[in-house]
């Protein structure tokens, strides 16, 4: 048995504020592709949300992440510039180093992949 | 230090016969895009090549693969038919369960991502 799903599958409807301003309102929206004994693969939709002031993911494993569509800036604690990340731009980021979304565009869906292991 | 790059980058050209056959004289290109202790990311381009006739792949590895770009036919072996894949569309290929791209498309680009775990 084959199950073939689609990473553009299901994704939630692109938020934009009265006045175009970043929308922070709702979630992110996370979604498990695979889960194996050391390994977890994500989709992460983001729909103009960033991460909250003073908020670091700490993760205690590894990742790998590609971004799929959209575009971002991601910030690492020990950098003291953010990334800008384009489609398909992708990155290890190792476990406990310090990181955050400080921005994706409003009123657009951006897709990351996350590998986790 | 971070190192980001991009799975459009370095891609060859598409390759198309002069009366529009599909081309199979050149390979499809690998690239090892993360080799870690029970991980290999990579990204694998067909510019219209198949698999050549009766071969299968037969991988000691799992495999999680996601066509990023393009479209192709996958055969499994244990199936009649090859399944049709369009962007976007991920799935598990278990060890050992045999499988051949029956087609991609010529003169495109056909990116995919292969997990291999």
């Amino acid at each position: 048995m084959t199950m073939i799903d689609n990473i553009f599958s299901q994704l939630p409807s692109p938020k934009v504020t009265s006045f175009g301003a970043r929308s922070t309102a709702e979630n992110e929206q996370f979604s498990d592709l695979l889960k194996r004994p050391g390994l977890h693969i994500e989709r992460i939709v983001s729909t103009g949300q960033t991460s909250p002031p003073d908020f670091w993911y700490d993760q205690p494993t590894n990742e790998w992440v590609l971004l799929v569509q959209g575009e971002a800036k991601l910030r690492f604690a020990d950098e003291s510039e953010a990334r800008n990340l384009k489609a398909g731009d992708y990155l290890e980021i190792t476990a406990h180093r310090k990181h955050r979304v400080d921005w994706t565009p409003s009123g657009e869906i951006t897709i990351w992949l996350a590998i986790h292991y």
